[in-house]
């Protein structure tokens, strides 16, 4: 299998409002089956998810959790808002309303202008439905659509790109009955493919000031379907290590 | 930026003693700077790392926690001898001696010989050196070369590459310091570039009867040194999800 991976050039700044399919089909020529991804924050810019850090006031947990934090009270105020529960007090690390856990909600203050602050999309699963059609009606090209976010992960350091949202590609490649190479049959391997994907894009992309949000990963052949990337969160109930942070709080 | 990734065709089952390199520099044509990417399922088959299932004798530990996970007791008296500390009991989540932590300890049973089992290399980092200078004694080039394994992930269901070793590529790569789009300097940002480079070769290899287990990445520009993957392995200290689960149990 071969398969090329590239970023979008020229990408301007993003403003609210801005037609991001439209960005895509002016810089590139798509293909049928390209997935195209988008770093979230670009997303979040179009979307118009950017805030004023002033426009809050922080309450008592805000101010304990920002001075453990060395924060200031009103950004986590903000990721308090975008939380149904907090994991880590230190770091930072929540159950987010959007459905995925991370450290501080997934808000920026980075790639965006100092004094605001620039929260997750609403809803990263229609943001990229919605992204795709345009895409087709723009270029009347069937593609995937992943949108993209910076996380770190439990026992390992290094941030890798993970999947917040997508459309047109399974979120998780049921592998179980698929037999290896000894003709035994697959007990447990669900692959992740939308978050290697994504880890894929985000590595192209990079997390300074190289203005490349949107890359193209074409030449991989992927299970299709619409349910997005919410199947692969894990609920409270079934998840051990969220349990085991809860107790420890 | 443009990179492609393929998987090197025709390799064979892989036995004790191959040699790893010669079969690479047989079948692809490498050039300097790409990243050449093993599963370490390959890794241990080539170091010999296949032991009989029959040749080991549980203890009561093992047991329990094989009735637990509904799993051979030899199974997991191998998983308990490749591991430091248990993390959770069910799924068997361990801190393996290696220094990753993972379900089983990283054993495989999928593609190899039935009534076997394959540990991981012993130092996976170590191979990975030593197959990258093989590669320059083979074929002139220089280039980097990571080691894979299929994992799951806290929070998110689906498993993905990961590296358990790499040599001429940096594990991470720090943009503390650097700025963003608008001047302003990274605070935390180290990128897990490695692990990205597994994943997104792991996406290309698959899991099941492919046969690929050798992938390359090309055109990627990365941060070279040899210091492997250890150094993003969090230790027990720094490790709050961890110690949060050494005090569940
Ligand atoms: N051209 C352009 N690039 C952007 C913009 N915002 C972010 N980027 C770039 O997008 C990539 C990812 O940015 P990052 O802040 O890490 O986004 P996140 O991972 O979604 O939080 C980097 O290359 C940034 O320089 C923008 O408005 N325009
Ligand atoms: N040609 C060949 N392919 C193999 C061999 N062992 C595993 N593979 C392939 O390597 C890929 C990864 O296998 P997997 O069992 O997931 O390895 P792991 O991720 O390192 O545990 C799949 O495409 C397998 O079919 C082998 O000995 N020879
Ligand atoms: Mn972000
Ligand atoms: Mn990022
Ligand atoms: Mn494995
Ligand atoms: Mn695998």
């Amino acid at each position: 299998m071969k398969i090329s991976a590239f970023t979008v050039e020229d990408v301007p700044m993003i403003q609210k409002g801005d037609d991001l399919a439209k960005i895509v089909a002016d810089r590139a020529c798509l293909e049928n089956d390209d997935i195209v991804v988008f770093a979230s924050t670009i997303v979040s810019k179009a979307e118009g998810r950017r805030f004023l850090l002033d426009a809050i006031e922080p309450t008592a947990e805000a101010r304990e959790l920002a001075l453990l934090n060395k924060e200031d009270p009103k950004f986590i105020q903000y990721v308090l808002d975008n939380s149904t529960r907090v994991l880590l007090k230190h770091p930072l690390l929540v159950q987010t309303i959007y459905g995925n856990v991370c450290i501080n909600a997934g808000i920026d203050r980075s790639n965006t202008e100092s004094g605001y602050i620039l929260l997750l999309p609403e809803d990263s699963d229609r943001s990229a439905r919605e992204i795709r059609d345009r895409l087709k009606e723009l270029t009347g090209k069937t593609v995937a659509v992943v949108i993209t976010d910076t996380n770190g992960r439990s026992f390992r350091e290094g941030q890798i790109g993970v999947a917040v949202g997508c459309a047109g590609i399974a979120a998780v490649h049921d592998r179980r009955g698929d037999v290896d190479l000894f003709g035994h049959e697959l007990k447990i391997t669900i692959q992740g493919i939308t978050d290697e994907v994504a880890s894929c894009a985000n590595m192209i992309m990079g997390e300074a000031n190289e203005g490349t949000p949107i890359a193209i990963i074409r030449g991989y052949r992927y299970v299709k379907d619409d349910r997005g990337i919410k199947v692969c969160y894990r609920s409270d109930e079934t998840d051990l290590v969220k349990q085991a942070l809860y107790e420890k709080l």
